[in-house]
């Protein structure tokens, strides 16, 4: 019997992508994350700014805040977060105070991303992976889009 | 009788200077910060990293989330925010979200102000105010540091 990898970053960012749609279905824009401590998600968050009237409400945040809370730590430097789509600065910023250790992304955002930014902003330490998922990703961003134009 | 000017940058940023030094009595870094709406205060916050166990809960962004509960909006557009060092880029990323009108701070941050990123992170609409009680302001980050060191 062949020994299945369940726990790749793929399956981690299905998991995110379904907060995602769990934003999606309520009119916000759909962004997903979690965030996973030895192969345990310990928070689950989606884009939550409309429902909260809160602009800083994003995925990232919110799962962030939700995981220091479960571990009883300011640090998630033994953890991944998993998100659909490339962190704005702010988030980047928040994933610097809480030394991630590991970033996965899966959509690139190419007019609110942290990448725009030409200094450093995540922790040195932080490992990044891109592009996971991506298409999924961005499909559902641009479905969003298209039915706010439409 | 002279008139009085009391609603001054310098009255405000003393009442975020109150909300620094709530936080110095309760031993996290002593940063402190109000939002204001047509000279009235409409949020104070403290630091409260170590209280929440949140490394994301700094003044700016409790005040932020607590002046847009206040409003019922997700923008800021007609509010200054004082506090008492300069943001950092977690924050500034926040007010851009934000879209806030005015900021004011005390002391500059010269190791994780926003100031030492290379690119904007503000909105291009935020009024910037800088070292207004900014002896005060770094006073009171000194001696918290000093008293970690002693």
């Amino acid at each position: 019997m062949a020994i299945v990898e369940v726990f790749t970053d793929e399956y981690f960012m299905r998991e995110a992508l379904k907060e995602a749609q769990k934003a999606l279905a309520i009119g916000e824009v759909p962004v997903g994350a979690v965030v996973v401590a030895n192969n345990r998600i310990i928070a689950r968050a989606h884009n939550q700014t409309e429902k909260l009237t809160d602009a800083t409400a994003h995925a990232e945040m919110l799962a962030v805040t939700a995981a220091a809370n479960f571990l009883g730590s300011k640090y998630l430097t033994e953890c991944t977060l998993y998100v659909t789509l490339e962190p704005c600065v702010m988030c980047a910023g928040a994933l610097h105070w809480v030394q991630l250790s590991k970033l996965v992304f899966g959509a690139s955002d190419v007019q609110r991303g942290y990448g725009l930014i030409k200094s450093p902003i995540l922790h040195s330490k932080t490992e990044i992976v891109r592009g996971v998922k991506e298409e999924e990703s961005r499909t559902l961003i641009n479905t969003f889009f298209k039915s706010i134009r439409d």
